[in-house]
């Protein structure tokens, strides 16, 4: 990770490991390095990075499975760490995520703004969660969907996105319990991240 | 633009001038071009063009001003384009813009997938624009406010965003009705483009 507040963020959430850092290092209880501006610029991802890089450890979160989404081959970066971010946001607990871009490229990282230290992640295939998590009331997106109207939101709940272009597999639309559209004008379709951030402000019990 | 669903898009809208196509060009009422690969290689914004690129003129709408969205300094092209976006699938009318990213810049028409060509676009000084519709009810989003109800959704409404570090500035919140939080847990704030959308969906009328 990069940047003073990401690194806050892995550290307060006990994920940071190692860092380091062009001047003196604020943290005591991390191994830490000085080195010069010429190691961090071939470290880093960004263009202006500001003088310091964290190294964290992979997650190993118990899984909670109050609130879950569970991605289907979401492919843009932004989007899915605008997804991660405001999962955290809207009190969602785990993520399961298939064949989608991968959780620690870099700019999946900088759209999290941190959430990423702060959520359970899983990657396995859909169905297998699906199956083995038979108590969990799952509703996906659709645009073909004729409901706009969230019947079920008792807990345990699963909301289920899907690719940019191609949406929801219709394997798991199928599984869904309800699949569900949001209200629009004018357009045929809304940007993921979005969509998936309306129907998690309305599920997460947060508003 | 670039792409069959943008020209399209922009052809429907009235908006399309002139098309450059390595194939036969499907437009009858248009000016056309067929080009070779090699010009179209040299004007694409993208790594893998579709082989035409759209000539459009620049939008010049009547104001609404029902439903208002004012943008103060939006930096990031996607942010931008998924506003823009969002906006026209919840019914907002008009777009006010200051010292934001190009509005003509090819990833923020990527991302409004189309609906550029469907909404009024204004560059305009806020507080100015603010100064001359002082019939519509302004709301600022503002991370401090403690209020996370929308008390006014009566029209006309304007909703002012604000840049993606520094929010709305001091004197936008000041001249606003009312300053507005979304309720969120364990993060500090959302994407603003989330953000936005959620207040669009919440008072545009549609859902």
């Amino acid at each position: 990770v990069e940047g003073e507040h990401l690194i806050q963020e892995a550290y307060m959430a006990g994920f940071l490991q190692m860092v380091l850092w062009q001047k003196d290092v604020p943290y005591q209880d991390i191994e830490t390095y000085q080195v010069s501006a010429d190691i961090i610029e071939k470290l880093s991802n960004v263009k202006s990075n500001q003088g310091m890089i964290g190294v964290c450890r992979f997650q190993r979160l118990d899984a909670l499975n109050h609130h879950v989404l569970l991605l289907d081959g979401i492919q843009d970066p932004g989007n899915m760490g605008t997804l991660i971010r405001s999962a955290v946001a809207f009190n969602f607990d785990t993520i399961v995520v298939e064949q989608c871009v991968d959780l620690y490229n870099a700019k999946v990282i900088r759209a999290t703004q941190g959430a990423i230290f702060k959520i359970n992640l899983i990657e396995m295939p859909i169905l297998s969660f699906m199956d083995h998590h038979p108590n969990i009331t799952y509703m996906a997106t659709d645009l073909s969907a004729t409901d706009s109207v969230i019947h079920e939101s008792k807990q345990p709940l699963g909301l289920i996105l899907g690719n940019e272009g191609a949406g929801v597999r219709s394997s798991l639309l199928n599984k869904a319990n309800q699949t569900i559209k949001i209200q629009m004008t004018h357009t045929e379709s809304l940007n993921v991240a979005v969509a998936g951030s309306i129907l998690m402000y309305e599920l997460g019990g947060v508003k």
